[in-house]
C-alpha cells in the first residue's frame, strides 16, 4: 500500500535524487516542492509531469512549480527536471512522497490460518482473513484483510491480494502478482450437459493458473477449467468486472479493459490490447498483438496484428467505411427510390 | 434496513396518517389493510399505488383492497386514498409497514476496529467488520457486516455500508449514501506506461471522493485517481456491476443503470441518465442532461441535452432513421442490382 | 468441494465401475489410467472423453491412454470404454478422481451464528461466516467461509454456498442451489422517482426468490423486488457478473452467460439461452425457448422459440443478410453515385 508522506525538499534535492538537470530561472533550484499533482490541478509548490510535446499547451497554463521533462519537452522559463525518461523518473518521485509500505509480517490475531499452511518468511496476512490447509504463501507476499485463500492453492512470493480476495482450492498464483479487492479466481466453470433431457452440471476439476506480474482489477472472476488448467501469462493486466471462463488460454504481456468477456476454451496470444466491454465468443483463437476496440466482438478466429472493431468485428479501416456510409443509408434510401422512379 | 411489520388498520386510519381523502362506497373506511402490493398481486387485504392514468386499466382488474391515488387516477367505484402527490404519500405508507430500522450503535465483538480509528456517536459497526487506523466514522452511519474502511478513510454522518463493502485507504465518502454489498471503492486505477519496452505499473496514489446522498449498486467499482481524485457528484445513483476508472469526475444528480462503464479521467456533466451496459471511453468530455441509451458509446465529447443511441453512438432520430434503412438494406442491395442491369 | 485423489486403476476395473464394454487390441484391459484429461493434453496414463464424432480426429492424435465412447465414437486401433452416453458414465468417472467431498458439520468456532438462527442438521458453517437472527439454513446446506447470511433469510436443504457469498435479509433460497463466491442476492433494486423536483430513494421492500437446482455465478447480482419478489426459476443456471433488477420473473431451466443484463420488471419464459453480455430493457416479455446471441438486445417482447442478435435484435436470418449488406455498403454506395451519373 502507498502511504503519504508530508516530505518537502527543493528542486535542487529532488535533482540529486532522480539524477536530473535543472532548468528555467536561476533560482529555480530554491523553488520548493511538497508533492505531485496533475497539470490542471497542481498548486504552487507541485511537481507536475510532461509526458509528451502534447501536454506542452497544458503545462504553459498550468500553476505548478516545477516540471518533471525531457529535453524535447522543456517548458520555457518554468523551472523543469529534464530527464531522460519521464516515466522512469517520475517513479521515483512517487516513492518520494508515496512510499510502497509492506504490511507488517505475521498473521493478524484475528485471521483464521490453518496449522496445515505454509506461510514463508514475512508473509503478512491481514485482519479476518482465511488460509486453508496445504495453501502455500510464498515469501513477503501480503494476504489482505477478509481474503479467502482455498485448500492446497499457491500464492507465489511478493505477490499482493488486497482485502477480500477469493483464491478458491488449488487455484496456483504466481510471483509478484497483484489481485485486486472482490476478485474471484477458481469457481466453477459454466459447464452443463444435457443427459436425459434435463441441464446436468458437469464438475469444474480443473484449475485455475495466473503467472507472475499479473494484475487483476476488482471483482474480476477467471473461473476454474473443467479438467485442465485457466490460465494467464506472464504479465498480462487485466482491469475491473472482467470475466474469463473456464479452459481459456490467455498469452503474455495483454492488457484487457473493464468488462470485458472471454468465453469458454478462447486461446489468446501474446501482447492483445482489449477495450472496455470487448466480448470474445467461446472456442475462438486469436492470435498475437491483437487489439479490439471498445465493446466490438469477433465471430471467428483473429490473425496476428488484426485491429478489429465492431459487433461483429470486422477490421478498423473496412469497419471505418461501413459506419461512414451507415450515415447516409436513409439518404441513400431515397436516392434509389428516386433512380428507380426516374428508371420507371 | 427495512424491516417487515405485521400492521392492521383501517382505510380511515391510513388516510388520516396520510392526509388523505377516501372516496369509494361508503363503507371504504372500514376496509381492513394489512400491506401493500403491487396492482397485479395485491390480495384483498392490501394497498396498490396507481401512479399514473396508464395504469387505471390494470388498477379495475387488480384484487387490491383500496389504491393509493391523485384526483386524476381515482379508480371508479373502489376504495380509494387521494392525495396529491401517489409516491410522496406512498413513501409514508412504506414506512408504517416497512419501517426502517438503524443497526444497534456500537461494533460488534467480533468486529476489528483500530484503537486508532474514530467513531462519531451512534455508529454501529456489524460483525467481521474491519475499521482500520485513522478510518472516521461520522455519526449514525452504519457498517454492515464484514465490511473493509481502511486506513484514513473517511465515512459521512448517516451514511450505509451493507454487508462486504470495501472502502479502501484515503477514500472519502460524503453524507448519507448507500454503499450495496461488494462495492469496491479506491482499488487501483488502470495505468501502465512502456518504460524500456515493457509495461510498467504507475502507482495509483490518487483517491475517490464520493459526495453526500450518492447510493452505489452492489458489485460496482469505482477506482483510485493517479494523482488527484476521481469523484461523484452529490445526489449521483449508480446501479450494479458499474466501472467508474481512474480520474472520471462525475456531475451531480446523475443515474446511471448497471453495467455500464467509463474509462479513465472522463468527465461527466450533471443530470445525466446511462442506460444498462453503456460504455463510454476514457478523456471525453459529456455535458449536462446526456442520455445515452442502452449499450450506446459514444466516441468524443457530447454536448448538453444530447440522447444517443448505438455503438458508436448517433443522436436518436438519426439512429432510428438507419435502424430503419437498415431493415431494408438487403432488399436495397436487389434493387441497385436491377437498376444496374437495366441501366446497362 | 471436489477433491483430486491419487488413484490408479486399470480399464478392466474401470469398465466395471463405469459398465462399460473395452475395445481395442487384447491387452487393453491392462491399461493403466491414473486421471482423467482433455484429449490435447491427456498423457499415457489418462482417459479421454470423445463426446461426438467431431472429436474423432483429435481422439486420433491425442495421448491418452484409453477413451470414453459410445458405439459411434469408437477410436479405431485404441483402448475404449464403450458406454451408452459419455457424459453419464464421465461423471462417475469424476466422482472416483474427484470425489465431491462436504465440508465437516457444525459452526466453525469463528463464524457469527444468532442464537436465533434455525441450523438443520449437517450444516456447514465456514470460518468468519455471519448468519443472522431468524435466518433457516436446510438440512446439509454448507455455507461458506465468510459468507454472509441475512435476518429472516432462508437457504434450501443441501444448497451450497461457496466463500464470500451474500444473502441479504429474507431472501429465499430453494434446494440444491450453488451460489459462487460474490454472489449478491437482494441488494436494493434501482428505484428513484422525482418528488419535488429530486430523484428520491423508493425503498425496495420485496425480496429475491430462488427456486430449487439453481446455480449462480460469482459476482452475480440478484436485487430485491421493490415490492413483491424477483423469482429465477427452478434449474436455472447463471453464470458471472450478471445483472438481474428488481421484480424480474425468469422462467425455468435458462442458461444465462457471463455479463448477462435484465433491466427492472422483466419477464423472460422458460428455457431460454443468453448468451454472453446480451442485455434485456426494463418491463419486456421474452417467451420461452428464445435464444440471445452475445451482446444482443431486443427491443421489444420477444416470442417463444425465436433466435435474435445484434443490438437492437433482430431474428437471426434478418440479421445474417443485413450484417451481409452492410459489408457491401461503401461499395452500394459508389454504384449509387455512378447509376446516378448515368441517369444524368
Amino acid at each position: 500500500m502507498r502511504r503519504k508522506k508530508n516530505i518537502t525538499l527543493n528542486l535542487a534535492e529532488l535533482a540529486a535524487r532522480l539524477r536530473a538537470q535543472v532548468t528555467g530561472a536561476a533560482d529555480a533550484r530554491d523553488v520548493t516542492l511538497s508533492g505531485i499533482c496533475t497539470l490542471e490541478e497542481a498548486g504552487p509548490t507541485k511537481l507536475a509531469f510532461v509526458a509528451g510535446d502534447k501536454y506542452l499547451g497544458r503545462a504553459a497554463a498550468s500553476k505548478a512549480a516545477a516540471f518533471l521533462v525531457t529535453q524535447q519537452t522543456v517548458v520555457p522559463e518554468r523551472p523543469c527536471l529534464v530527464v531522460e525518461h519521464v516515466w522512469k523518473a517520475g517513479l521515483k518521485a512517487l516513492d518520494i512522497w508515496y512510499p510502497d509500505e509492506h504490511a507488517p509480517a505475521g498473521a493478524h490475531p484475528s485471521s483464521v490460518v490453518s496449522p496445515a499452511a505454509r506461510l514463508g518468511a514475512g508473509v503478512s496476512v491481514g485482519p479476518l482473513a482465511v488460509i486453508e490447509e496445504g495453501a502455500e504463501i510464498g515469501e513477503g507476499a501480503e494476504i489482505g484483510a477478509q481474503c479467502f485463500v482455498g485448500r492446497d492453492a499457491r500464492i507465489g512470493a511478493g505477490s499482493l491480494l488486497h482485502p477480500g480476495v477469493r483464491v478458491l482450492e488449488r487455484v496456483r498464483v504466481g510471483r509478484g502478482v497483484i489481485l485486486h479487492s472482490g476478485v474471484v479466481l477458481g469457481a466453477d466453470g459454466f459447464g452443463y450437459e444435457v443427459i436425459a433431457g434435463r441441464g446436468v452440471k458437469i464438475p469444474q476439476v480443473g484449475t485455475v493458473v495466473i503467472e507472475d506480474e499479473v494484475e487483476i482489477g476488482a471483482n474480476t472472476c477467471i473461473d476454474r477449467a473443467f479438467l485442465t488448467e485457466t490460465r494467464i501469462g506472464a504479465g498480462t493486466k487485466i482491469d475491473n468486472l472482467v470475466q474469463i471462463a473456464h479452459n481459456c488460454r490467455i498469452g503474455r504481456s495483454c492488457g484487457f479493459a473493464a468488462q470485458v468477456g472471454i468465453a469458454g476454451s478462447t486461446k489468446v496470444g501474446d501482447g492483445c490490447i482489449f477495450w472496455g466491454q470487448a466480448g470474445i465468443k467461446d472456442n475462438l483463437t486469436i492470435g498475437n498483438r491483437v487489439v479490439l476496440m471498445g465493446q466490438s466482438a469477433p465471430t471467428g478466429d483473429v490473425r496476428d496484428g488484426a485491429v478489429l472493431v465492431g459487433s461483429p468485428a470486422r477490421p478498423l479501416p473496412e469497419m471505418a467505411r461501413i459506419f461512414a456510409a451507415e450515415n447516409k443509408l436513409p439518404d441513400m434510401l431515397k436516392r434509389l427510390r428516386a433512380l428507380e422512379k426516374k428508371a420507371g
